[in-house]
């Protein structure tokens, strides 16, 4: 039986691990509630942390490893810029919120420089997020660019979370790939797209063509919307053209990350064959 | 300023927001670590409550609306079986954690019966997932394999989440349409599925053929692995072959959720093609 103790508020069923666990989420709530550019990113888990490490471009800042992850390091043939602090895990566990798979390794470090939208080579295909906000999606699809070797992502410097955290573990390393564009206004940073020459194409369940059967050419800018609310209106109408993905069965979208993953593979395939 | 309170643990520091906050979630995660069979499953949101209310064969045991889902309830033309209790959107959000975005509409039911593997039709795809445990992952695999008219989910009785909470939320009503089959033993369930005749192909990064260019045919299960582990090597020896998803990037491996709408897409293509 755990041990339990009196927590000062009139509860006093709750166990010392409790106790632990809540001001352990809540210390992670108000570090993830930090404002962007204030202070290093925060990366976790071994996928993530070592693409970071093995990313010359990577300014790394502190880094906390296990005893078991500094073996596993080693055994791998990863010597960090930066010596790891040996802790327990329990040193890496209360920085992050409860839920967090650290798997032994922490690192802080700084963003990687976001390149201007104009500067984007006009090869490949980029993918354009329109207000997506959920960390774990937005790295999933960051996971996905990297796997289909997209360009870059562009995303709205507002309404978009930041490239650390819950974000960079979904991502698995995908962030020191695939460079993360900002841009203030995404009708805008669509139009610096075709200016130079890429294909504006939106994904919506309410396109009227399917994706498979546009015909598509490179240079590609694959826009998605955020779940339920969609592609919004002024970024339709600047997109060239709005696709759906076709699906036979009875639920008629698919969360944001899987129709990014099914959009890339669909343009993929025809960039290829062309 | 937020009026700061004293907690009586020497955190002075804390505002009532805060330690509610924190007694929420506290709540919230005792609800989640319920023992699975032991009571009513929990749905929330508008897509996956509505779908639950539509389904004849889901039985309801109690819905609370808020006013305004309420109102889009009757807009919509969708009676509930059972009448909404309406009540303040606070009196759902303290039965949820923190971040469920419950839009209004909060719903306990039963869990729909559970067929046995060996009755399953022998027509179309089947996902099987070998101990897939994160129940976001798990419900967005639901709502790809209804988008896809998969014709069920095949998972293991333990080691894997029940349908009810985050899971039934990602799963965005998909839960209505694709049966959950569980089995105690993965190996013996594949077994059954190929004594039915199912062509059983397990997905895996390490696979020798591109499942693109692997023959498919129905009856077909698509076998998927965890994050991180893949799948199990009896797993493995079971499947008829391993398949792997032609990656090009840097990163070969997607987030099983993405793999698993990918493989549904180049599995349709092959069947209808066929």
């Amino acid at each position: 039986m755990a041990q339990r103790i009196p927590d000062g508020r009139g509860k006093p069923g709750a166990t010392r691990q409790q106790i632990e666990r809540r001001e352990r989420f809540e210390r992670a709530r108000r570090e993830s509630l930090r404002p962007a550019g204030d202070g290093p990113i925060i990366m976790y888990g071994w996928h993530t942390v070592t693409a970071a490490l093995k990313n010359p471009a990577r300014r790394l800042r502190k880094l906390l490893a296990t005893d078991n992850a500094a073996r596993r390091l080693a055994e791998e043939g990863i010597t960090p810029r930066l010596a790891p602090e040996l802790v327990r895990p329990s040193a890496i566990a209360e920085r992050l919120t409860p839920d967090a798979l650290h798997q032994g390794l922490y690192l802080e470090a700084d963003a990687l420089p976001s390149p201007a939208v104009e500067s984007l080579p006009a090869q490949g295909v980029v993918l354009v997020l329109d207000q997506i906000t959920d960390p774990h999606n937005v790295g999933a699809i960051f996971r996905s660019a990297a796997a289909f070797a997209a360009t870059a992502i562009v995303t709205t410097q507002r309404h978009s979370p930041d490239a650390t955290g819950a974000l960079a573990k979904a991502a698995s390393g995908a962030l020191e790939f695939v460079p993360l564009v900002g841009v203030q206004n995404l009708a805008r940073g669509l139009a610096a797209l075709k200016q130079n020459g890429f294909l504006v194409v939106g994904l919506d369940s309410s396109g009227e063509a399917d994706l498979a059967t546009l015909p598509l050419r490179a240079p590609l800018a694959l826009v998605l919307g955020a779940e339920g609310k969609g592609l919004r209106q002024l970024t339709k109408e600047t997109c060239d053209a709005v696709a759906r993905l076709e699906l036979p069965g009875a639920i008629k979208s698919l969360n944001v990350s899987n129709a990014a993953a099914l959009g890339l593979y669909v343009a993929s395939r025809q960039l290829l064959s062309a």
